[in-house]
């Protein structure tokens, strides 16, 4: 563990919601730890929280252990770190309309050592006018910026963002936030590619049938289904999480492990994704929405039914979609891609079906496309499962399907770092490889667009499903036409 | 399960070491669950056992009851089945040196139905005598004969068998038996290669660094020193079980699991197995003999003050070496086999130790060879390991060993088949497949004979090793020279 350089975190949004939920928790576990850097806040660390509540730091400080405590788990929680930790936080007020009170922040901050780290942790509509104002108090140099989802919600409102934030912070000053992109399994899957001999000469369509992501929730809206309606589930899910996903699973060996060498070979993946039309996104891309149903036998209401939902909701909590990657190692393997609320279970995995044996040897067993699978679990526990074939025991050589299992948690035990908390720690060490380049980004929008477009022109809305089910029977449909299945259909 | 057509066994030796131990205790688990057919010996399978000795078949169970039923395993015992079984053994007496006791056996036999099985439990010396009074009485015929290690001492007398046996039997009418063969894991590794897409493609020298094949035993030579001194570890263990292990590993995928297919692939690996001589001998060929020493905290006495055994004793328990095999998948990689009696523990197994990462993207870590491992255990437990790196939690990429494991009797439970049920029937329904062909068995005898001419010149006999340790420090200078080492060195 390495101790920070100095800088400043200052926390626009200070009062939000995602800054109590995500933000303020996660500079808690790292500040536990001792990674935020020594307590004496004037040496290293140091938070600056901002929102427009005219507030003291006390008074902020108060309102945090009112509100932000409880979102700090349990195993994390340490009575004398957390007073200390409040004492590392400064407040001020600020009103985003009075370029004047930019002044006031650079005076606050120029008698402090290090880089400056704003974090926006406010709605995207706030971004371009903080960047203005933190540039006409010339405070874009020696300083970095954290961008949350969404970032934008299409290809011309993100390139407008990242137009006007380029204007003022150079590339490498940016940092945008996939937050799954922060889990340690994600990272664990560049691990277990690059750093073994044994699974690239697997990693490839001559041996792979299709390769599955899912990314399931069993929670619903969980009462924000005002904000719900402005995104669905391809902006929240789709276009960020699942693309960045697969980019880490499809990529390349990059030349290193610099950031920007992983982000050109995601890069390479998103510019390699076979472009949808109203044909192929009418065949190819599921959309659903959740009727009332039952979560772990308990009743649960239907999506349009939840609060700040209209009853005509024509927005969708579920899409599923088949992918094509047209390039030399991905050419003819579908890539089948869902996420959604109110699905069966909380789970987020990655499937690698292998193609049956050349020739079947031992049997038509060994003709089963499931046969050999690879599943790669990143929540809620994260493991590995490989299945094969192996013999039964008795006379004659009849197969049966058998599992290796590696369950990490039973190799390592203590502290794990938070998507959150690693994300955050990178932006305060200047490591910029787990966050999205401008060119990522938009090169996702550009490829959800086709889709956004045909959805806009349908009159009919996204497929019911029952809360609890895997989804519209649709998305069934979409693998059957290839003689496929999900995977927990067929387990 | 299929019920046998109708057979006689005969069990020539029938008082013998092995009939006790080994072939009875077999033939009991297969009647116990019905393999060898129904309880009316007159419709289906009828044992008539021969010896020398002048008994009737009421002393010969009386024999078997007070001999034989303490090598059955508890876990099979069954007392009514017992009683049943022992209802179906016939006992005749009969003097080798007698041609016209064959006639007599012939009369015997004539009345019965089905195919006539030889099971030849004697000393080698004895085969021939038996196969030509066999021919006398023209037994020869609808008939199988059954041979058991050793199998001569060299290639010589091992030719000499095969002629005698050949004049008299066809090739297909020779079951010769290594029980290795006959176990489980060793038909499963088969299953894993053959019935699985993933691990062909990892099963190659881009891929394999090295290969090792240990069976070791903690036992020393119980009592058998006589035995032993004609025999030593390359002729008890080398020159059949390790080399036939060797081949199932090393083979190529086969045209079909029919017997011939199967043995005309092991046979090409032991044509490739890159000759010998006085030079490679010396250098890639280690011979060891156990001094005193414990196993499991008890004292136990050196080979050479076991009974049986002369004080200046040069006979092997003992053999390390480096085998190349000169084909295009395996050109350049070793295969390290080593077996032993006196060993540290009881343990059968095959380590493939993969080459690391062609470039050390994730740092030095990678570039460990022991980083990526597939390890299979035959015995004592039959399991499955395959060691992969992945990334420690918290900051950075370290990397951590971690594995992935398949126990295959959590899979697989209830009545598992021993080696000696499993061959005894394969015999019975006519499944040459787990014996030995006359080509590889002479081939695995010539691979060997430079060893055994070099330590017939040499005054200096084999390295003296503790019991209860892994051989000879020299067993491990010499994977050292090849810059590898035995896995439970650097476990």
């Amino acid at each position: 563990m390495n101790t920070p350089s100095p800088y400043t975190f200052v926390l626009f949004g200070a009062t939000g919601d995602l800054s109590l939920r995500k933000v303020l928790p996660a500079l808690f576990r790292a500040f536990r730890t001792g990674q935020l850097g020594s307590d004496a806040a004037a040496d290293t660390g140091h938070i600056l929280a901002i929102s427009r509540k005219p507030m003291d730091a006390a008074s902020y400080r108060a309102w945090c252990e009112e509100h932000a405590r409880e979102h700090i788990k349990p195993d994390v929680w340490d009575e004398d770190a957390w007073k200390r930790f409040l004492a590392t936080i400064d407040y001020m007020p600020l009103d985003l309309g009075r370029e004047e009170e930019f002044g006031a922040l650079a005076e606050r901050l120029i008698a402090r050592q290090g880089v400056r780290i704003f974090y926006l942790a406010t709605g995207p509509s706030l971004f371009i006018p903080i960047c203005e104002g933190l540039r006409s108090a010339q405070l874009n140099e020696n300083s970095r910026i954290v961008l949350e989802k969404p970032l934008g919600h299409d290809l011309a409102s993100s390139v407008a963002i990242n137009d006007a934030v380029g204007a003022i912070f150079r590339e490498d000053q940016i940092y945008r936030i996939d937050h799954y992109l922060g889990k340690e399994a994600v990272q664990n899957l560049l691990a277990l590619r690059f750093g073994n001999a044994i699974f690239e000469p697997l990693w490839r369509r001559e041996l792979i049938e299709s390769i599955q992501i899912t990314i399931a929730e069993a929670i619903g809206v969980e009462g924000r289904g005002e904000f719900y309606e402005q995104t669905g589930a391809l902006r929240d899910m789709v276009q960020n999480h699942l693309l960045q996903l697969l980019a880490i699973v499809a990529m390349e060996p990059p030349l290193s492990m610099d950031a920007d060498a992983v982000r050109d070979e995601k890069l390479r993946v998103l510019r390699s994704l076979r472009p949808l039309n109203d044909e192929t996104v009418a065949r190819n891309v599921v959309r659903g929405q959740y009727g009332a149903g039952a979560i772990d036998k308990t009743a649960v209401p239907a999506y349009d039914d939840e609060p700040g939902v209209p009853a005509d909701s024509q927005t969708e909590t579920f899409v599923a979609l088949k992918v094509d990657i047209d390039n030399w190692r991905w050419a003819g393997v579908p890539f089948f891609l869902r996420t959604g609320k109110r699905l069966g279970e909380r789970v987020a995995e990655i499937v690698v079906n292998y193609r049956a044996t050349p020739y079947p040897l031992l049997g038509e067993a060994t003709a089963h496309p499931g046969a050999n699978r690879l599943v790669i679990r990143l929540q809620p526990d994260e493991s590995m499962r490989l299945n094969c074939l192996a013999k039964q025991p008795g006379e004659g050589m009849t197969l049966q399907s058998v599992h290796l299992d590696l369950a990490f948690d039973q190799f390592f035990k203590g502290h794990r770092m938070d998507a959150y908390e690693r994300l955050l720690l990178d932006v305060i060490n200047g490591r910029l490889a787990l966050f999205v380049r401008r060119d990522e980004q938009e090169h996702a929008w550009r490829w959800v667009a086709p889709i956004q477009a045909h959805w806009s022109r349908q009159r009919k809305g996204p497929k019911r499903y029952a809360a609890g089910t895997w989804g519209p029977p649709a998305a069934s449909a979409l693998l059957a036409q290839y003689g496929s299945s999900w995977v927990e259909e067929d387990n």
